[in-house]
Protein backbone atom coordinates (compact mmCIF):
# COMPACT_ATOMS: atom_id res chain seq x y z
CA UNK A 1 0.00 0.00 0.00
CA UNK A 2 1.38 3.45 -1.19
CA UNK A 3 0.88 6.88 0.04
CA UNK A 4 0.85 9.32 -2.22
CA UNK A 5 1.69 13.16 -1.54
CA UNK A 6 2.32 16.66 -3.48
CA UNK A 7 4.51 19.00 -2.51
CA UNK A 8 4.65 22.44 -3.63
CA UNK A 9 7.62 23.90 -3.27
CA UNK A 10 10.29 26.43 -4.33
CA UNK A 11 12.14 25.73 -7.59
CA UNK A 12 15.80 25.73 -6.50
CA UNK A 13 18.17 23.57 -6.55
CA UNK A 14 18.88 21.03 -4.24
CA UNK A 15 15.50 21.43 -2.41
CA UNK A 16 14.09 18.14 -3.82
CA UNK A 17 17.25 16.42 -2.15
CA UNK A 18 16.39 17.76 0.98
CA UNK A 19 12.98 16.37 1.08
CA UNK A 20 13.78 13.14 -0.38
CA UNK A 21 17.05 13.16 2.62
CA UNK A 22 14.03 13.74 5.06
CA UNK A 23 11.96 11.45 3.86
CA UNK A 24 14.72 8.67 3.56
CA UNK A 25 15.45 9.31 6.96
CA UNK A 26 12.55 7.56 8.35
CA UNK A 27 12.89 4.29 6.37
CA UNK A 28 10.56 4.89 3.98
CA UNK A 29 11.02 3.74 0.56
CA UNK A 30 10.14 6.76 -2.66
CA UNK A 31 8.99 4.46 -5.48
CA UNK A 32 7.83 6.80 -7.55
CA UNK A 33 8.13 11.14 -8.42
CA UNK A 34 7.53 13.47 -10.66
CA UNK A 35 8.26 16.97 -10.56
CA UNK A 36 7.68 19.60 -13.03
CA UNK A 37 7.77 23.51 -12.30
CA UNK A 38 4.41 24.82 -11.97
CA UNK A 39 5.18 28.60 -12.86
CA UNK A 40 8.20 30.82 -12.59
CA UNK A 41 10.14 29.63 -9.16
CA UNK A 42 7.42 27.38 -8.41
CA UNK A 43 7.54 23.24 -8.86
CA UNK A 44 5.34 20.93 -7.99
CA UNK A 45 6.53 17.10 -6.79
CA UNK A 46 4.25 14.07 -6.53
CA UNK A 47 5.44 11.38 -4.60
CA UNK A 48 4.72 7.64 -4.33
CA UNK A 49 5.97 6.70 -0.97
CA UNK A 50 6.08 2.79 0.29
CA UNK A 51 6.56 1.68 4.07
CA UNK A 52 5.05 5.15 5.76
CA UNK A 53 4.14 4.40 9.21
CA UNK A 54 2.84 8.03 10.09
CA UNK A 55 1.30 9.78 6.71
CA UNK A 56 -0.02 12.53 8.76
CA UNK A 57 3.47 13.25 10.53
CA UNK A 58 5.09 13.07 7.83
CA UNK A 59 3.19 15.80 6.20
CA UNK A 60 3.77 18.35 9.12
CA UNK A 61 7.42 17.39 9.06
CA UNK A 62 7.31 18.61 5.35
CA UNK A 63 5.55 21.27 5.90
CA UNK A 64 7.81 22.64 8.46
CA UNK A 65 10.55 23.42 5.97
CA UNK A 66 11.00 26.84 4.64
CA UNK A 67 11.12 25.98 0.83
CA UNK A 68 7.78 23.88 1.12
CA UNK A 69 4.86 26.03 0.55
CA UNK A 70 2.47 23.03 0.93
CA UNK A 71 1.61 19.47 0.80
CA UNK A 72 -1.02 17.66 0.14
CA UNK A 73 -2.24 13.85 0.15
CA UNK A 74 -3.10 12.44 -2.88
CA UNK A 75 -4.86 9.81 -4.19
CA UNK A 76 -2.39 7.31 -5.89
CA UNK A 77 -1.88 6.20 -8.76
CA UNK A 78 -3.27 2.72 -8.34
CA UNK A 79 -6.23 4.18 -6.93
CA UNK A 80 -7.53 6.46 -9.48
CA UNK A 81 -6.11 4.76 -12.83
CA UNK A 82 -5.51 0.88 -11.88
CA UNK A 83 -4.49 -1.89 -13.98
CA UNK A 84 -3.39 -0.57 -17.47
CA UNK A 85 -3.94 -2.10 -20.58
CA UNK A 86 -1.67 -0.46 -23.14
CA UNK A 87 -2.65 -0.65 -27.51
CA UNK A 88 -0.21 0.17 -29.79
CA UNK A 89 -0.67 0.06 -33.76
CA UNK A 90 -2.46 1.43 -36.37
CA UNK A 91 -5.09 3.90 -35.82
CA UNK A 92 -8.12 2.11 -37.62
CA UNK A 93 -7.51 -1.37 -35.39
CA UNK A 94 -6.29 0.91 -32.46
CA UNK A 95 -9.71 1.91 -31.82
CA UNK A 96 -11.52 -1.16 -32.26
CA UNK A 97 -9.46 -2.58 -29.64
CA UNK A 98 -9.74 0.69 -27.56
CA UNK A 99 -13.51 0.01 -28.18
CA UNK A 100 -13.85 -3.39 -26.72
CA UNK A 101 -11.06 -2.72 -23.58
CA UNK A 102 -13.16 0.41 -22.50
CA UNK A 103 -16.56 -1.22 -22.69
CA UNK A 104 -15.73 -4.46 -20.68
CA UNK A 105 -13.50 -1.91 -18.65
CA UNK A 106 -16.49 0.29 -17.49
CA UNK A 107 -18.34 -2.87 -16.61
CA UNK A 108 -15.79 -3.82 -14.31
CA UNK A 109 -15.10 -0.22 -12.87
CA UNK A 110 -18.29 0.34 -12.24
CA UNK A 111 -18.26 -3.03 -9.80
CA UNK A 112 -15.45 -1.17 -7.90
CA UNK A 113 -12.29 -2.31 -9.69
CA UNK A 114 -10.07 0.17 -11.40
CA UNK A 115 -9.13 -0.39 -14.73
CA UNK A 116 -7.52 2.12 -17.39
CA UNK A 117 -7.08 1.45 -21.48
CA UNK A 118 -4.33 3.46 -22.69
CA UNK A 119 -3.78 3.78 -26.75
CA UNK A 120 -0.86 4.82 -28.65
CA UNK A 121 -1.38 5.00 -32.77
CA UNK A 122 1.54 4.18 -34.11
CA UNK A 123 3.61 2.47 -37.70
CA UNK A 124 6.90 2.03 -38.31
CA UNK A 125 8.72 -0.93 -36.86
CA UNK A 126 11.48 1.09 -35.48
CA UNK A 127 9.35 2.94 -33.77
CA UNK A 128 6.87 -0.10 -33.10
CA UNK A 129 10.15 -1.86 -31.48
CA UNK A 130 11.05 1.68 -28.95
CA UNK A 131 7.35 2.11 -28.28
CA UNK A 132 7.20 -1.86 -26.74
CA UNK A 133 10.11 -1.85 -25.27
CA UNK A 134 9.16 1.29 -23.15
CA UNK A 135 6.35 -0.42 -22.59
CA UNK A 136 8.35 -1.99 -19.30
CA UNK A 137 9.25 1.26 -17.83
CA UNK A 138 5.52 2.05 -16.63
CA UNK A 139 3.43 1.34 -14.02
CA UNK A 140 1.03 -1.36 -13.79
CA UNK A 141 0.51 -2.26 -16.90
CA UNK A 142 -1.45 -5.84 -16.91
CA UNK A 143 -1.62 -6.58 -20.88
CA UNK A 144 -0.08 -5.09 -24.10
CA UNK A 145 -2.15 -5.54 -27.06
CA UNK A 146 -0.69 -5.04 -31.21
CA UNK A 147 -3.26 -4.21 -32.93
CA UNK A 148 -2.20 -4.14 -36.68
CA UNK A 149 -2.05 -5.74 -39.75
CA UNK A 150 1.52 -6.10 -40.58
CA UNK A 151 4.34 -6.42 -37.72
CA UNK A 152 7.45 -8.16 -36.93
CA UNK A 153 11.40 -7.85 -37.62
CA UNK A 154 13.27 -6.54 -34.76
CA UNK A 155 9.44 -5.79 -32.82
CA UNK A 156 9.52 -9.79 -31.66
CA UNK A 157 12.46 -8.93 -29.57
CA UNK A 158 10.71 -5.63 -27.59
CA UNK A 159 7.72 -8.46 -27.19
CA UNK A 160 10.00 -10.79 -25.73
CA UNK A 161 11.25 -7.97 -22.93
CA UNK A 162 8.10 -7.44 -22.01
CA UNK A 163 6.68 -10.81 -21.52
CA UNK A 164 9.94 -11.49 -19.21
CA UNK A 165 8.54 -8.25 -17.11
CA UNK A 166 5.69 -9.96 -16.66
CA UNK A 167 2.91 -8.38 -18.95
CA UNK A 168 0.75 -10.72 -20.74
CA UNK A 169 0.75 -9.59 -24.91
CA UNK A 170 -2.22 -10.21 -27.29
CA UNK A 171 -1.81 -9.91 -31.04
CA UNK A 172 -4.08 -9.14 -33.38
CA UNK A 173 -4.37 -12.01 -35.96
CA UNK A 174 -2.12 -10.34 -38.21
CA UNK A 175 0.49 -10.69 -41.26
CA UNK A 176 4.34 -11.13 -39.97
CA UNK A 177 6.18 -12.59 -36.88
CA UNK A 178 4.91 -10.21 -34.41
CA UNK A 179 1.79 -12.65 -34.10
CA UNK A 180 4.05 -15.83 -33.29
CA UNK A 181 5.46 -13.96 -29.88
CA UNK A 182 2.28 -12.71 -28.29
CA UNK A 183 0.27 -15.08 -25.81
CA UNK A 184 -2.96 -14.92 -27.33
CA UNK A 185 -3.99 -14.12 -30.95
CA UNK A 186 -7.22 -12.74 -31.93
CA UNK A 187 -8.84 -12.09 -34.73
CA UNK A 188 -11.89 -9.65 -34.20
CA UNK A 189 -10.32 -6.51 -32.88
CA UNK A 190 -13.21 -5.78 -30.52
CA UNK A 191 -12.76 -9.23 -29.10
CA UNK A 192 -9.39 -8.32 -28.16
CA UNK A 193 -9.96 -5.50 -26.46
CA UNK A 194 -12.37 -7.09 -24.10
CA UNK A 195 -10.13 -9.86 -23.13
CA UNK A 196 -7.24 -8.05 -22.16
CA UNK A 197 -9.26 -5.93 -19.72
CA UNK A 198 -10.51 -9.61 -18.77
CA UNK A 199 -6.92 -10.79 -18.49
CA UNK A 200 -6.21 -8.27 -15.91
CA UNK A 201 -9.45 -7.91 -14.00
CA UNK A 202 -10.24 -9.74 -10.55
CA UNK A 203 -13.71 -10.41 -11.00
CA UNK A 204 -13.04 -12.26 -14.62
CA UNK A 205 -12.78 -16.24 -14.75
CA UNK A 206 -10.50 -15.44 -18.14
CA UNK A 207 -6.77 -17.22 -17.86
CA UNK A 208 -5.35 -16.23 -20.91
CA UNK A 209 -2.14 -18.88 -20.69
CA UNK A 210 -5.25 -21.62 -20.87
CA UNK A 211 -5.88 -20.31 -24.23
CA UNK A 212 -3.81 -22.50 -26.78
CA UNK A 213 -5.79 -21.44 -30.27
CA UNK A 214 -5.71 -18.24 -32.36
CA UNK A 215 -9.38 -17.30 -31.60
CA UNK B 1 15.56 17.91 -23.22
CA UNK B 2 15.68 14.86 -20.50
CA UNK B 3 17.71 11.92 -20.52
CA UNK B 4 16.09 8.72 -19.52
CA UNK B 5 18.09 5.77 -17.70
CA UNK B 6 16.97 2.46 -16.62
CA UNK B 7 19.21 0.84 -13.63
CA UNK B 8 19.05 -2.51 -12.78
CA UNK B 9 20.08 -3.17 -9.26
CA UNK B 10 19.72 -4.66 -5.53
CA UNK B 11 16.82 -4.04 -4.07
CA UNK B 12 18.11 -3.23 -0.67
CA UNK B 13 17.56 0.03 1.44
CA UNK B 14 19.50 2.73 0.40
CA UNK B 15 20.71 1.97 -2.53
CA UNK B 16 18.13 4.35 -4.69
CA UNK B 17 19.67 6.84 -2.21
CA UNK B 18 22.71 6.24 -2.82
CA UNK B 19 22.40 6.19 -6.17
CA UNK B 20 20.40 9.15 -6.64
CA UNK B 21 22.85 11.18 -4.17
CA UNK B 22 25.84 10.36 -7.13
CA UNK B 23 23.59 11.77 -9.74
CA UNK B 24 22.38 14.70 -7.77
CA UNK B 25 25.88 15.61 -6.78
CA UNK B 26 26.58 16.11 -10.20
CA UNK B 27 24.16 19.35 -10.02
CA UNK B 28 21.60 16.74 -12.42
CA UNK B 29 18.43 17.03 -11.75
CA UNK B 30 16.01 13.97 -11.14
CA UNK B 31 12.83 14.93 -12.80
CA UNK B 32 11.05 11.67 -12.94
CA UNK B 33 11.77 8.05 -10.85
CA UNK B 34 9.87 4.82 -10.91
CA UNK B 35 11.22 2.20 -9.05
CA UNK B 36 9.68 -1.69 -9.18
CA UNK B 37 11.01 -4.91 -7.63
CA UNK B 38 11.38 -6.58 -10.78
CA UNK B 39 12.46 -10.46 -8.95
CA UNK B 40 13.11 -11.08 -5.19
CA UNK B 41 16.25 -9.10 -4.76
CA UNK B 42 16.41 -7.29 -7.62
CA UNK B 43 14.85 -4.08 -8.67
CA UNK B 44 14.24 -1.80 -11.50
CA UNK B 45 14.30 2.22 -11.26
CA UNK B 46 13.31 4.22 -15.00
CA UNK B 47 15.05 7.88 -13.93
CA UNK B 48 14.62 11.12 -16.02
CA UNK B 49 17.01 13.76 -15.81
CA UNK B 50 17.56 17.08 -16.68
CA UNK B 51 21.18 18.75 -17.39
CA UNK B 52 22.71 15.98 -18.45
CA UNK B 53 26.28 17.23 -19.67
CA UNK B 54 27.83 13.56 -20.46
CA UNK B 55 25.04 10.81 -20.27
CA UNK B 56 28.03 7.93 -21.15
CA UNK B 57 30.28 9.05 -18.24
CA UNK B 58 27.34 8.96 -15.97
CA UNK B 59 26.11 5.38 -17.12
CA UNK B 60 29.92 4.67 -16.97
CA UNK B 61 29.68 6.12 -13.29
CA UNK B 62 26.89 4.04 -12.19
CA UNK B 63 27.89 1.27 -13.69
CA UNK B 64 30.95 1.30 -11.27
CA UNK B 65 28.72 0.88 -7.87
CA UNK B 66 28.57 -2.68 -6.43
CA UNK B 67 24.72 -2.66 -6.29
CA UNK B 68 23.99 -1.93 -9.80
CA UNK B 69 23.69 -5.00 -12.00
CA UNK B 70 23.30 -2.59 -15.31
CA UNK B 71 22.17 0.70 -16.88
CA UNK B 72 20.85 1.31 -19.82
CA UNK B 73 19.84 4.09 -21.75
CA UNK B 74 16.50 4.53 -22.24
CA UNK B 75 13.98 6.55 -24.70
CA UNK B 76 12.45 9.40 -22.82
CA UNK B 77 8.57 9.42 -22.30
CA UNK B 78 7.79 12.13 -24.09
CA UNK B 79 9.77 10.74 -27.05
CA UNK B 80 7.72 7.29 -26.57
CA UNK B 81 4.00 8.50 -25.53
CA UNK B 82 4.54 12.24 -26.28
CA UNK B 83 1.46 14.32 -25.54
CA UNK B 84 -1.37 13.14 -23.70
CA UNK B 85 -4.81 13.28 -24.57
CA UNK B 86 -6.98 12.14 -21.24
CA UNK B 87 -10.49 11.31 -21.11
CA UNK B 88 -12.79 10.26 -18.51
CA UNK B 89 -16.70 9.68 -18.44
CA UNK B 90 -19.25 7.04 -19.18
CA UNK B 91 -17.48 3.83 -21.25
CA UNK B 92 -19.88 4.29 -24.64
CA UNK B 93 -19.34 7.94 -24.95
CA UNK B 94 -15.73 7.38 -23.78
CA UNK B 95 -15.37 4.99 -26.84
CA UNK B 96 -16.50 7.37 -29.27
CA UNK B 97 -14.08 10.27 -28.39
CA UNK B 98 -11.30 7.78 -27.98
CA UNK B 99 -12.64 6.93 -31.49
CA UNK B 100 -11.86 10.33 -32.95
CA UNK B 101 -9.02 11.09 -31.07
CA UNK B 102 -6.71 7.93 -32.41
CA UNK B 103 -7.86 8.10 -35.66
CA UNK B 104 -6.93 12.41 -35.32
CA UNK B 105 -3.75 11.17 -33.17
CA UNK B 106 -2.66 9.10 -35.93
CA UNK B 107 -2.56 11.51 -38.83
CA UNK B 108 -0.05 13.70 -36.54
CA UNK B 109 2.16 10.80 -35.49
CA UNK B 110 2.37 9.57 -38.97
CA UNK B 111 3.93 12.78 -39.67
CA UNK B 112 6.55 12.54 -37.29
CA UNK B 113 4.72 14.22 -33.76
CA UNK B 114 4.02 11.66 -31.17
CA UNK B 115 0.31 11.88 -29.45
CA UNK B 116 -1.26 9.24 -27.37
CA UNK B 117 -4.66 9.09 -25.78
CA UNK B 118 -5.00 7.42 -22.40
CA UNK B 119 -8.92 6.61 -21.15
CA UNK B 120 -10.86 6.03 -17.80
CA UNK B 121 -14.37 4.57 -18.34
CA UNK B 122 -15.66 5.78 -14.96
CA UNK B 123 -19.06 6.67 -13.03
CA UNK B 124 -19.89 8.55 -9.80
CA UNK B 125 -19.54 12.43 -8.61
CA UNK B 126 -16.72 11.35 -6.01
CA UNK B 127 -14.80 8.83 -8.56
CA UNK B 128 -15.08 11.34 -11.14
CA UNK B 129 -13.76 14.50 -9.11
CA UNK B 130 -10.86 12.35 -7.35
CA UNK B 131 -9.64 11.13 -10.91
CA UNK B 132 -10.08 14.87 -11.95
CA UNK B 133 -8.37 15.84 -9.75
CA UNK B 134 -5.41 13.14 -10.20
CA UNK B 135 -4.92 14.44 -13.91
CA UNK B 136 -2.72 17.15 -12.13
CA UNK B 137 -0.48 14.67 -11.26
CA UNK B 138 0.33 13.37 -14.87
CA UNK B 139 2.84 14.06 -17.05
CA UNK B 140 2.59 15.62 -20.30
CA UNK B 141 -1.11 16.24 -20.44
CA UNK B 142 -2.46 18.87 -22.73
CA UNK B 143 -6.09 18.06 -22.90
CA UNK B 144 -8.62 16.43 -20.86
CA UNK B 145 -12.15 15.17 -22.24
CA UNK B 146 -14.83 14.61 -20.05
CA UNK B 147 -17.26 12.20 -21.97
CA UNK B 148 -21.05 11.47 -20.25
CA UNK B 149 -24.29 12.44 -19.91
CA UNK B 150 -24.61 14.11 -16.75
CA UNK B 151 -21.76 15.24 -14.88
CA UNK B 152 -21.90 17.89 -11.82
CA UNK B 153 -21.37 18.77 -8.66
CA UNK B 154 -18.05 18.67 -6.94
CA UNK B 155 -16.47 17.72 -9.80
CA UNK B 156 -16.07 21.41 -11.44
CA UNK B 157 -13.67 22.28 -8.70
CA UNK B 158 -11.34 19.60 -10.15
CA UNK B 159 -12.39 20.85 -13.01
CA UNK B 160 -10.71 24.49 -12.20
CA UNK B 161 -7.85 23.31 -10.81
CA UNK B 162 -6.67 21.43 -13.63
CA UNK B 163 -7.34 24.76 -16.43
CA UNK B 164 -5.18 26.62 -13.36
CA UNK B 165 -2.75 23.88 -14.37
CA UNK B 166 -2.38 24.70 -18.11
CA UNK B 167 -4.77 21.64 -19.33
CA UNK B 168 -7.07 22.33 -21.59
CA UNK B 169 -10.87 21.06 -20.76
CA UNK B 170 -13.14 19.89 -23.44
CA UNK B 171 -16.72 18.82 -22.38
CA UNK B 172 -19.05 16.98 -24.16
CA UNK B 173 -22.58 18.81 -24.29
CA UNK B 174 -24.12 16.90 -21.32
CA UNK B 175 -26.62 17.75 -18.77
CA UNK B 176 -24.74 19.38 -15.52
CA UNK B 177 -22.34 21.75 -14.18
CA UNK B 178 -19.33 20.08 -15.99
CA UNK B 179 -20.14 21.54 -19.40
CA UNK B 180 -19.97 25.65 -18.06
CA UNK B 181 -16.45 24.96 -16.78
CA UNK B 182 -15.02 23.68 -19.49
CA UNK B 183 -13.20 25.61 -22.44
CA UNK B 184 -14.68 23.80 -25.26
CA UNK B 185 -18.24 21.72 -25.65
CA UNK B 186 -18.87 19.61 -28.47
CA UNK B 187 -21.79 17.15 -28.92
CA UNK B 188 -20.39 15.14 -31.12
CA UNK B 189 -17.94 12.68 -29.29
CA UNK B 190 -15.80 11.89 -32.10
CA UNK B 191 -15.02 15.37 -33.16
CA UNK B 192 -14.31 16.26 -29.35
CA UNK B 193 -11.90 13.47 -29.44
CA UNK B 194 -10.55 15.17 -33.05
CA UNK B 195 -10.86 18.60 -31.65
CA UNK B 196 -9.13 17.43 -28.66
CA UNK B 197 -5.78 15.58 -30.45
CA UNK B 198 -6.07 19.30 -32.78
CA UNK B 199 -5.63 21.18 -29.53
CA UNK B 200 -2.57 19.71 -29.04
CA UNK B 201 -0.95 19.17 -32.11
CA UNK B 202 1.63 20.91 -33.76
CA UNK B 203 0.54 20.85 -37.52
CA UNK B 204 -3.02 21.89 -36.36
CA UNK B 205 -4.07 25.61 -36.75
CA UNK B 206 -6.84 24.77 -33.97
CA UNK B 207 -6.63 27.45 -31.20
CA UNK B 208 -9.20 26.30 -28.86
CA UNK B 209 -9.68 29.32 -27.04
CA UNK B 210 -10.81 31.14 -30.16
CA UNK B 211 -13.94 29.03 -30.26
CA UNK B 212 -17.11 30.45 -28.10
CA UNK B 213 -19.88 28.48 -29.26
CA UNK B 214 -21.21 24.87 -28.24
CA UNK B 215 -20.60 22.94 -31.50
Amino acid sequence: MVDAITLYMLDKPGVLKKLSDYIAKKNINIVYTYMHVESKGYASTYLELDHVEDITELITGLKSFPEVINVESSSSMDKVWGKRIIIIGGGAQVSQVALGAITEADRHNIRGERISVDTLPLAGEQKLEEAVRAVCSLSRVGVLVLAGSLMGGSIVNAIDEVKKSGIKVISLNMVGSVRDHADLVVTDPVQAGVMAVMTVANTAKFDIDRVNEVL
